[in-house]
């Protein structure tokens, strides 16, 4: 059956993004480190089109992610601080589902992602998500804001953190009061290179 | 050499208490879960004067760091709001010195803990932690003020965190802006039972 994962890089202090997120430096200032111990793993370089890259226990739980996300949730600013970045072969090779309030046609890219945008509520965006996947998984994207209702509203199974090694201070927190109490049951630790892989069983906020 | 070492349980969303520390709950709401995965355990009794409980992995983790404390530095609201519920035999047995504004005699306990209060800064409880602690280590206890304090003065060798899969959404946070950019190499991750140990070699402020 398909699953509600998450599946994102944090700070040790809570930041998936650092401050000043912006057009051009969709992480905001310092956040690209975030995201460091995946650049130079094989599965992350395949996912945007370029050869070559380090196997081994971390390429291992990225690939796994890439392989069991068969369409993507995300949020309206994400995808316009990221669109531009990510060019005219975006790295999903999946439909991703954007939460919007505008309603727009939807955006083919190259390499299997179409942007459909939803302007109906994250329900409607989640039961189209899941239809997408077919027998894969729904991957919530981000950012934050997506993240956090998923959570609140206790329709996410699965979520994996990638803990990085940083303190940045500010940014954007990826939980807070809205996700107290949220239930998660740890299900593995990895232990990788520059990073620890987190995964919980989600449930119902107690 | 004697290092300077921090050791604690957070929460999943950065929290080391819960909302309202308060005398006789002074981890406050829903906070004391955060060392529950401690309880159990055979050294946890130990330390507290009692036999039984249970070995393994998370055991050898809390027993090393036991054993690591030769003395031990504490704020001065830690010390207000626990001094009660530790009672009359305080599970540290080894010196240790709190961080006051006021003069004050000092006060043994039985078990080997006596607490001495140091009114002239940090540094200097730090030099008398450090002489105290012989050819052990110094614990920073808590509370996240002290914590934070010497993270940005850089005069701390290690940090072991211990994760624990609560989301709490308030109360009172271990980082903050002031820690922002603390230099942090990962050197251990062990996956225990419902808690994951992360242990950091730490810098300087980048």
């Amino acid at each position: 059956m398909t699953k509600v994962n998450i599946d994102i890089s944090i700070s040790l202090d809570g930041f998936i993004t650092g401050p000043n997120p912006r057009p051009g430096e969709g992480l905001g200032d310092g956040g690209a480190a975030l995201h460091e111990w995946a650049f130079k793993l094989r599965s992350f370089q395949e996912q945007h089109g370029r050869e070559g890259g380090e196997t081994g226990r971390d390429d291992d739980v990225l690939a796994e992610g890439f392989s069991k996300a068969g369409a993507f949730l995300m949020g309206r600013s994400m995808f316009d601080l990221a669109e531009e970045p990510w060019g005219e072969s975006p790295p999903f090779h999946a439909p991703v589902f954007v939460l919007t309030h505008e309603q727009r046609e939807p955006l083919p890219k190259q390499g299997g992602t179409t942007f459909t945008f939803v302007s109906d509520g994250i329900e409607s965006a989640l039961t189209q998500a899941r239809q997408a996947a077919g027998d894969k998984d729904v991957a919530i994207a981000g950012g934050a804001s997506v993240i956090r209702q998923c959570l609140a509203a206790g329709v996410v199974d699965e979520m994996q953190i990638h803990v990085t090694p940083l303190l940045l201070g500010s940014g954007t927190l990826l939980f807070d009061e809205s996700t107290a109490g949220v239930s998660l049951e740890p299900t593995r630790s990895i232990e990788g290179d520059g990073v620890t892989h987190l995964r919980y069983r989600v449930g119902d906020r107690g």
